[in-house]
Parts: C-alpha cells; sequence; structure tokens
C-alpha cells in the first residue's frame, strides 16, 4: 500500500486528476478510505476525496473515520455537502454527526432537506446503544395486501436507496409490521400471490422496540440467524430496520467492553491510537485506585501476624506465589462464567450446577497444586541450600489447596450474584476476584501456620 | 417456556400428535430446536422431533446439539435419515459430522448418496478452522456470458436449495471465479443486460482460499461488510460460499478463544455446562502449574532480601498491594493492546507510539497512584496506631511509581513482540504479564529499601 501512496502523492503534485479518477474507479470504497487515512496532509486526504466519483462518495465517507470526515465537511462547498448527505444512508449520517463537534453538525443539517433534517434530529434523540440510534429507515415496506409482481415492482423502483432489499416487512393498514418476506420467497412464487400469504406472521416474526438494547438486538440476530432486524415503535409501527453489518459491529464492541471491564477499565468506545494520553489516564485510574485501597486489607492482615506470629523462614516468602495461583484459579472461572453468561450459555438458575462443577474441577486442580508446589519447595531447598522446614511446605501446600477451592468458588459465585443484581457480571473479573481472593488466601495461611506453630511442628 | 412443555408433555403421553403438530408449526425453527432440548427425556425430544414436517426438520436438527442430533440419528428409521442428510445444507452436515462417534458417521455416510458423501467426506479432510471446512457448496453461480434474464430465471428455478441468493458468482469458461453480482443489482438491470458487465471484476472482486484461517476470513467480511464470502481452490476455482451467519459464528468463537487464552486457560470450543469436569481441569492445570512454579522467583527474591536486609516494619506487609496494584497496570495495557491487534487498530508498526503514549499514562497513574498510597497508609497508620515510619511510605510509593511506569511497558511491548514472532498476542495477557511484573516490581521495591537502609533514612 506505500508504494500506491508515494505513486498518488505525485500524481496529485503534478495535477494528473483524471488518471487518478481512473484509479480510484477500480478500487473497492472500503479500501479507498483506507487508503485517504494514510495520507499525511488534510489537504491530500480532501482532494483525494473529491476526485471520487460521485456515486461512491457517500459510500467512501461512511467508512472514513471522524477526524478525515470533519476536514472534508470543513473543506468541501455547500453543494458538495448537500450532494453528499443525500446520498448517504440515515443511519451512517447519524452515526456521524453523534461524534463530531456541534458547528459542524449545525453546517450539515443547514444543508440537508427540511425532511431529512427532521429525521436526523429524531433519530439524534435516542438514548446512546437503543436500537433507535443504530437503525436505518431505508428499507422495504409494502402492504401485506401487495401481490408479489406488485411487491417486486417496488423493490425493482427502490431498490437502489434502500440499504438491504433482501428481506421485506409487511404492513397493515395502520403501518403496524405484521410479517416479513424474504426476497428469495417472493421471487420463487406465482405473480399474482398475495404477499400475506407467503409471509412470516405471528410467532414467526421477530421484531424489537426502538428502546430496547443493541446487545440484545445482538442476541436477537445470532440466534435467529437475521440479515436484518426489524424495530417498531410503542404502537408496533415499523419504524426501521438495523442490518447485519451494524449488528456485526455491536457484537465486536460489546465484545471490546467486556474486555475493557474484565481488565478494571473504564469502557471507551475509540481506538487505541486515536484516544487522548488523558482519557487513557482517567479510564484507569478509578480502579486502579479503588483496587489499591482495597490492598489496605492484606497489608493489615500482615501486620496483624507479623505481631502474633514467631517468624518462620520461608513463610513471607511465600506469599506472592500463593496469592498469584488464587488469583489465577479465579480469574480462569470467572472468565468462563462471565463468557458464558453472556453467550447465553449460562444463566441464572445454573447457579448451583456452575458451583457443584467448580467445586469438582478445583478440587483436582488444588491437589495437583499441592502436591507440584511441596516438590517444587523440595527441589528449591536442595538446590539453594535454605534452611526452610519441610513442615513449611506443607503449610504453604496446605493453603494453596484450600485457597484454590475457595477462588474458584468465589469466581463463579460473585458473576452470576451481579447478573441477579442486574449489575454487568464483566465488573466481577481478574482484579475485582483477586482482591478479594488474595484477603481470604492470606487469612487460611495464617490460621494454617498458626496450628502450626501452636502444635510445634515448625520452629518459631 | 416452562408451561409450554409441561402441556407438550402431557399431549406427547396421551397422543395428541397432530394438535402438536400445528403448534410447532407456528413457531419459527430457531425456537423449536430450544424448546426440544428442554424436554427431559431422549424419548420426548425424539418423538418431538419425528413430528415435526418434513421441510423443517433438517433446519431444526441444525440448530440442536449434539447429544440430541446423536439420540435423534440412533432413533430415526434409515429412510428418514437419508431424507434427513439430503434436506440439510452441506456445511450443516459435516459440522454435525465432525462433532459425533464414528458409528454414527459410518452410518449417516451410508444413507447419502455416493455424490452427497464424496463431497462430505473431502470437506471433512480440511483443516479445522480453515475456509474449506466451514463452508458450503449451495451458492448460486453461473457463467459471466449469462444475460441478467438468464440469470434470473436460474436463481427463480434453484433458490430454495441454496444458503443464499443475495450474491452470486460469476465464472468463466474453466470455473474460475471472475466476479460477484449482488441479486439486488441483477433486480434493477434491464433483462438483456450481460452479466459481465455489470459483475464486480478485478480489485472490487474479494475471495479466500480453502486453507485460509476463518479468523482473516471473518475479518474481511467484516472490513467489506459481506453477507457471504466466495472460496476458491488453488487454481481460483470457485468451490463454495461462507455465509455471515456462519462468520458471526466465528467471531464469537474467536473472542471466546481470546478470553480463555488471556485468563491463561487452554481454549476449549464446547459450552461451559457441557464440557466434563476433567477437561476442564485439563485445561486449566496447564497454566497453573507453569505460572506456579514461575513464582519461585519471587519466592527466592524475599528469601534473598530477607536474609540481607533487617527487618522494617510495614515493609513486607506492602508487598501484596504493590504487586498486586503493578499487576493490575500490566492487565490494562496488555488488554487495550492485545484487544487493538485483534481488531485492526494496532499494528506492529505503531510499537513506538504505543510505547510512548503508554509512558504518558503510567507517568500520570504512577503520581496519583503514589501520592494515594502516602495518604491511604498515613491515615491506616492513624486509625490503627502502627508504629510504620513515615519514611517506609515513601519506600513504598516510590517503588509503586516505577512499578507502574515499568508493568505498563511490559504490558504494550510483549503482546507486539508475540505478534512479531507469529505467535498469538492474547497469550501475554494478565496472568502472564502478572508473574514477570511481579518479580521486577520487587526487585525495585527492595533495591529502594536498600538505599534508604543504608542512608540512615528508615530505622532497621
Amino acid at each position: 500500500m506505500d508504494r500506491i501512496v508515494e505513486v498518488i502523492s505525485k500524481m496529485l503534485a503534478s495535477n494528473k486528476f483524471s488518471a487518478i479518477k481512473e484509479m480510484l474507479s477500480e478500487m473497492n470504497v472500503v479500501d479507498i478510505a483506507s487508503l485517504i487515512e494514510e495520507f499525511e496532509t488534510e489537504e491530500q486526504q480532501v482532494r483525494l476525496f473529491r476526485l471520487l466519483p460521485k456515486q461512491s462518495s457517500a459510500d467512501v465517507f461512511s467508512y472514513l473515520d471522524n477526524e478525515i470526515r470533519t476536514n472534508i465537511v470543513n473543506a468541501i462547498t455547500n453543494k458538495e455537502l448537500s450532494f453528499l448527505m443525500e446520498d448517504m444512508f440515515l443511519d451512517d449520517a447519524v452515526d456521524f454527526l453523534e461524534e463530531v463537534p456541534a458547528n459542524v453538525v449545525t453546517r450539515v443539517l443547514a444543508q440537508t432537506d427540511s425532511n431529512t433534517r427532521n429525521l436526523i434530529n429524531k433519530f439524534l434523540q435516542y438514548p446512546e446503544n437503543s436500537a433507535g440510534s443504530i437503525m436505518t429507515i431505508e428499507m422495504v415496506s409494502f402492504p401485506e395486501t401487495y401481490t408479489v409482481k406488485q411487491a417486486i415492482e417496488q423493490i425493482r423502483a427502490t431498490a437502489l436507496d434502500k440499504e438491504t432489499i433482501y428481506t421485506c416487512y409487511c404492513t397493515d393498514g395502520k403501518r403496524k409490521l405484521v410479517g416479513t418476506v424474504p426476497l428469495r420467497r417472493l421471487i420463487v412464487s406465482p405473480e399474482d400471490t398475495v404477499v400475506k400469504d407467503i409471509m412470516y406472521d405471528d410467532n414467526q416474526l421477530i421484531f424489537v422496540n426502538t428502546l430496547d438494547d443493541q446487545e440484545e438486538i445482538a442476541d436477537i440476530a445470532k440466534k435467529y440467524d437475521l440479515l436484518s432486524v426489524p424495530v417498531v415503535d410503542k404502537e408496533c409501527r415499523l419504524v426501521g430496520i438495523i442490518t447485519i453489518d451494524d449488528i456485526v459491529d455491536v457484537i465486536e464492541d460489546e465484545n471490546t467492553e467486556d474486555f475493557e471491564k474484565m481488565a478494571s477499565l473504564l469502557p471507551s468506545e475509540d481506538e487505541y491510537l486515536k484516544t487522548s494520553v488523558f482519557s487513557m489516564f482517567r479510564n484507569r485510574i478509578v480502579w486502579l485506585l479503588i483496587l489499591m485501597v482495597c490492598g489496605t486489607f492484606t497489608s493489615l492482615i500482615i501486620e496483624g501476624f507479623e505481631a502474633k506470629l514467631p517468624f518462620i523462614i520461608g513463610l513471607t516468602a511465600a506469599i506472592p506465589m500463593l496469592m498469584g495461583t488464587g488469583g489465577n484459579c479465579g480469574n480462569q472461572t470467572s472468565t468462563l462464567v462471565i463468557r458464558g453468561l453472556a453467550l447465553g450459555d449460562i444463566e441464572i438458575k445454573d447457579y448451583f450446577k456452575v458451583l457443584w462443577k467448580e467445586i469438582r474441577v478445583a478440587v483436582l486442580c488444588g491437589i495437583i497444586l499441592a502436591v507440584a508446589n511441596y516438590g517444587r519447595m523440595w527441589i528449591t531447598k536442595i538446590l539453594t541450600g535454605s534452611e526452610i522446614e519441610n513442615n513449611t511446605f506443607i503449610i504453604v501446600s496446605l493453603a494453596m489447596a484450600v485457597a484454590v477451592i475457595v477462588a474458584k468458588a468465589i469466581g463463579c459465585s460473585l458473576p452470576i450474584l451481579a447478573k441477579l443484581m442486574h449489575l454487568d457480571p464483566a465488573l466481577m473479573a481478574g482484579p475485582m476476584i483477586t482482591t478479594i481472593v488474595d484477603v481470604i488466601t492470606l487469612l487460611i495461611y495464617f490460621a494454617i501456620a498458626t496450628v502450626f506453630v501452636q502444635y510445634g511442628l515448625v520452629t518459631a
């Protein structure tokens, strides 16, 4: 790609516009958008964009990032802007306007006809991440009383302005959504069939509400393998559709949000390289501070036992390894449970099944880890010639086995508890679990050590 | 849903089959599959399945899970089985056969005609997760020399057997893929247009190879917003397509794999509740053992310094909190970088940009955390009346600031290094980073403490 950027830069500099136009007309709109983003100066980017054939400029525009889009809007004439807005699908236009400075929004809206302007204003009012905010109005819909012939004629006449024509929506006299019919069905049916007789209706009709959350919509589309999901208002009137390409974006956004929450980050919608240092700092520091303050508990426990318990060689040295293992065990379990809840494989009612499974896995892991730890400490002792007593190995191994079981029990319980309380289970991931498991592990560890000292099993 | 299960159980018991059939014919195939899975006995499940109308049984079958599918195959007659296999899309049949016991595969293959049998055998040989293993052959393709009229006639005649008809594939005399044409374009074009003149070809033609990895295919489909991706063999001949519903599944599988790797689990393709305790144990114990053995380093460091450094009140007590904070910082960074690499927002060449950004974020986080930690320790001292010296707070805060910066630098470097070495960056997540950061944090901590002791800044 780098060579092509170089060549086009030179062509731009020597005004070889028609040759550039020829090149661009051979390329896919997505690739043109990536190409424009690779140019260094704003001027080059805008000039290249203006060389695009009119029919693909709106498409390319919708794949560009917001910074470049804002630059383009600032550089083009009102007439060009008005053409661009008319040619964009409504959902792309709304997407763009949600992210740019207010003065750009004002200028853009001034260049659209009043009808579109009203629609855009309405769409901008839907809550973030609701069906209304990501839907588009460019769908095919017709009365259920149409014949197949009438339906296909309407599709032919309007197909170019629709975001998808592959699922068509059927309405009754009051614009209520009453059925869907795939283009596939229309095409194979005799011309005089009435649409009502071949459409999917009643239990087979799947739709969402304007205020439904995008995550639910993605789940529905995945479950039923839909190419588009119809959106209705409170009166069940068809107001828009959400297409599979936007649903795929929602799926990826929701996954990213889960990854972020699980790493104790505040979720951010921006790409890594486009997020400012300050907002990165803000997204991270909140949880870091909370978790650090929670660390006070572990410090207090250690201080308390240091005061009470006589010094045992090797006891404190094992703390990081012990807590690390507990944290890793809890992390494994909480990740599996959080993911299972997100994908619908696990539900709240499965809690006891999950807990019972985790306890069995934990017992297996705990035994193996305890035995391996004993061996590890014994080998280390031989290699380093340290004076740690063998009974100290037993304290560490016992504490480890118990910690593993506790960690796995907590790791599966907290995400399900969060779900039960209508919180996001992803918040109950690694760092949160680790902090709780740390405290419990330490208490178990010192309790076992105290018993060993009381019975004279280790030299204090 | 529970009441419907109860009602149908009773209806099954009293042989009210035609009423059940009526009910099922009103339901969506996906919902029927979930319904069947809710019945308790194998017998009920199989009986319900056999009551399905013939035209939807293959569809419902492809949404059932493997255990029930195997039971059904074992219970139905050869004739029913043969009908079922004929009616299933090839990719669904292959999916099913990949997961069931060998004796079931043998019986199923015996009931298919030799043509399908050969195809299935060929598909079963493609490597797991390759394009070949997830593609289907039920696509619409015709010679580029067809007119629009001929093309639409062919679609009408064969649409019912095709997995999608919305993107059609054009081939030359040698069955090579030379272009694609959306049904939308065919429908709006005059009947006598030659397909060659309206198809997307050359740079606009996007396809994958049978051996390409499914992750790449998902990336391509996402990037270009495709409803289906054509698959070609080494000679560029069209051999199949992959449809968007399967691509959505691939996206979710790949995300799950990343979640699992990032929590130091071996990836598993099974649902949580359907994975046996033993395979869960196996998937978890490997990394737990490796990370535990790595814990030897932290133990050795602490033992080493315990021997050299005089006892300072409060110093060891702060270790868990200090290491926790370092781990959390590294975890945040590595998660963002791993996700950025997976989504293509970050590339290897961006390494220095990423590092520079992380260092700035880390300095901000480090300063705030160090100051907050000083305050936290000071307040704790007042509340508990402990004898920790104020200079010990400075040791901990200084070590924390340095640890944060080191953790963030490592957290962004390791995933990019993994990518450079063609390893999966997701392996360089939380637990791995934490283990490395732990060691470095401890070394920094004790080094600072040693300096403070040397200069008499704390009472030893």
